[in-house]
Parts: C-alpha cells; structure tokens; sequence
C-alpha cells in the first residue's frame, strides 16, 4: 500500500491517522505541494483532481481522504472507525464532514494562495478568514462531540480522525481554542496515543 | 421524516434526489436561508450547525448531506446509491467528495457572502473565484466519470446525487460547460428522471 503523501496536509494527516489506527502497513511517496509537484503530469496521471493524499493499491489509485478511510473501513473492518449503529455512524460521520465540508475546504493551502495572489488580501484579512471558518465550525462541533476521551464514545472514530489535524492546523493559524474546553480535552487524549503522533505532521520523515 | 430545507440550496437539493431515488416519503420543512433564518436558535436546536439540510426522524435530527444520504442508505437499502463492491463504492465516494469536499464548499451562499461583505470584492472577482473551484474539480471529474448515463454504472449513485445540483448551480451562476461532454451528458439523461427532477430548486413549493 503507498500513500501519496505531504507532510503538511490535514487531509493526508487524516489518512495516516486511519491507517495507524488500523494498524496497517504504508509507504509513503512524497508530494511537495510547495513546489507544485501535485500538478505535475506523472502524479496527475495517479491522481486527476492534483491533491493530496491518494492511496494506491492493487485495484488501483484513489483520491480523496475519506474515500480512503470508508475503502480502509470496509476492506479492514477489525479495527472499527465507525461505530456499528447506524444512527451513531450517522452522527460520527456527519462531525467528520462538518469538518472535511465545511472547515478544511476553505482554508487549505490553494485556498489561501488564491486568496493572497488573485484577491490580494492583507494578512490580516487572511488570517480572519481562516478562523472565520474554523470558529464556526468547531463552534458546532464543541456541542456535538461528547467529552474526552473521544468525540463519540470510548473508542477513536472517523471524527477524531478529521478533528485531530484540524486543531492541529488551528493551532498553527494561532486559533483561540480556548472556547473549546471538550475538543481541546480530546485533542489532549489522543496526543497520548502512539497512532496519532506517528502521523503528526512533524513527525514525518520529509517534514522540514 | 422530515427534511429541513431550502430549495435553493445544493446540498438540500442532493438530499431531495436521495429521499426521490429511494422513493421515500418525506416533509419538508422551508428554511429560509435569505432571511438567515437557519441562525434562528429554534433551528440551531435542532441542528447546531444552522445550515441545512436537516433530517428528523424518530432517532433525532441530523445535518449533513452525506451523512443523511449514507444514513438513508443503510436505513433503505432497497434502492442502493452505493455499487456493492468496495472499490467501485469507494470511486463513487471519491467523486462525490471532489464535489462535497472541494467544489461546493468554496462556492456556497455563506462565503460568496463573505466575499462580498467582508473582503469587499468586486462582483467580477467574485465570478471569478466561483468559476475557477468549479473549473478545477470539473476538469477532475470529466476524467473521472464514466460517460453517460450516469457517473457510474448504469445507474444513479452518490456521484450523481452531488453532481447534478452542482451543474444546476454552475449553470445558474453561467459557468461555460462546453469542455465538459460527459458531465453534460449525465446532467442531461438525469433530466429524464422523475427523482431528480421533482428535486429541482424551482420544483420545490417555496421556490420563488
């Protein structure tokens, strides 16, 4: 299994996440979004849509983290990142897309370099507008998660799995988590969790 | 059931097909989201997140396109939007993301708004920035889908449940589709079917 990877991306991160808490076995291929290398041809002939992570397997390459991590859930159900209920799966997998949908989209990395270089906002306008987004976000989310250790029950699901890099990148936009005692309590439980800092940004061997 | 919705919206319009293509019953109840009605705190009650769509049901309410529609798929399998194989359903997921996750998102009526409003932009900008998420997750999934009649297989799935409203809402916002043969084939044998015309934003009773 290869993982086209960055070291930065929340969307990669997520993927890592899944895969170490799945604990399963991956390579990983850098792909500097820095330098562009995701809209290259011969990564592009992989991965059409030119973003991190992709997943290649023997059926093939796939796009998009959280087809991924449904593609890991299904093919190695034993150790479970949804729970079985289905109305409790609804609930985890609606926290994970308030995040994946409505957060991460708006502030990643080609958004704000579109922001910058096309809108020509200032800094600062920048900087509000990223926690613009995740304020509102994680605003809702604080009332949907249950307490520490997890966002939903006592083992970690899809929504720790996107929330984690979340507050991650929010901390790394200097984000006032101060309003979010039950997301900072879980942040602070899964940071004691080998599966979660194998796949922290930094702790990635191209990180630089 | 009950669906809280605006008719507009395009992720309250894919939850409309879902309900249709199911042939599920359901209420629908308007949220108006030009008079901000979806920051009301009744609303906010039921769906802490204030957008909609919203589904009601006997368990309790849920936010989330995706999350409703994987929820009704599990709930009414009869019908499925989902290919049973693990890959061919991980594909369909992957476009729908490309849609859910990195077009719909950047180009909803909330950040249009902000764009406006708080950056000040110009209305050509702003045009701009709609026409160029569009343009890159529509060059992607041109490539990724099969051709007509559906994003996959021979039958409606998640892809096209996410890929027609964000058609309909490229149209209205007058994004050239020429150098997109399937997608417009899709869109057009999709205009065919009942489910997904009797979704249609002009088609709802509250449309006006």
């Amino acid at each position: 299994m290869k993982l086209y990877d960055y070291f930065y991306s929340s969307a990669a991160f997520r993927t890592r996440i899944a895969l170490n808490l799945k604990g399963l076995e991956y390579e990983q291929i850098p792909v500097n979004l820095r330098t562009g290398q995701q809209s290259q041809s011969d990564y592009k002939a992989q991965n059409p849509q030119g973003l991190v992570p992709a997943l290649s397997v023997a059926e093939g390459t796939l796009g998009q983290s959280l087809a991924i991590i449904e593609w890991l859930e299904e093919t190695y159900p034993e150790i479970p990142l949804l729970p079985k209920a289905p109305w409790d799966k609804a609930r985890v997998r609606a926290m994970a897309y308030t995040i994946a949908c409505d957060i991460h989209p708006l502030n990643n990395l080609r958004v704000l370099n579109y922001l910058k270089d096309d809108l020509e906002v200032t800094e600062q306008q920048k900087t509000e507008w990223y926690h613009h987004w995740i304020g509102k976000g994680f605003d809702a989310l604080e009332q949907q998660v249950e307490a520490a250790p997890f966002c939903f029950g006592d083992k970690p699901t899809l929504a720790d799995v996107c929330l984690i890099p979340q507050i991650k990148n929010a901390m790394r936009f200097e984000m006032d988590l101060s309003p979010y005692p039950k997301l900072r309590s879980i942040w602070e439980h899964c940071m004691t969790l080998d599966a979660f800092v194998r796949a922290m940004p930094e702790n990635q061997e191209t990180a630089g």
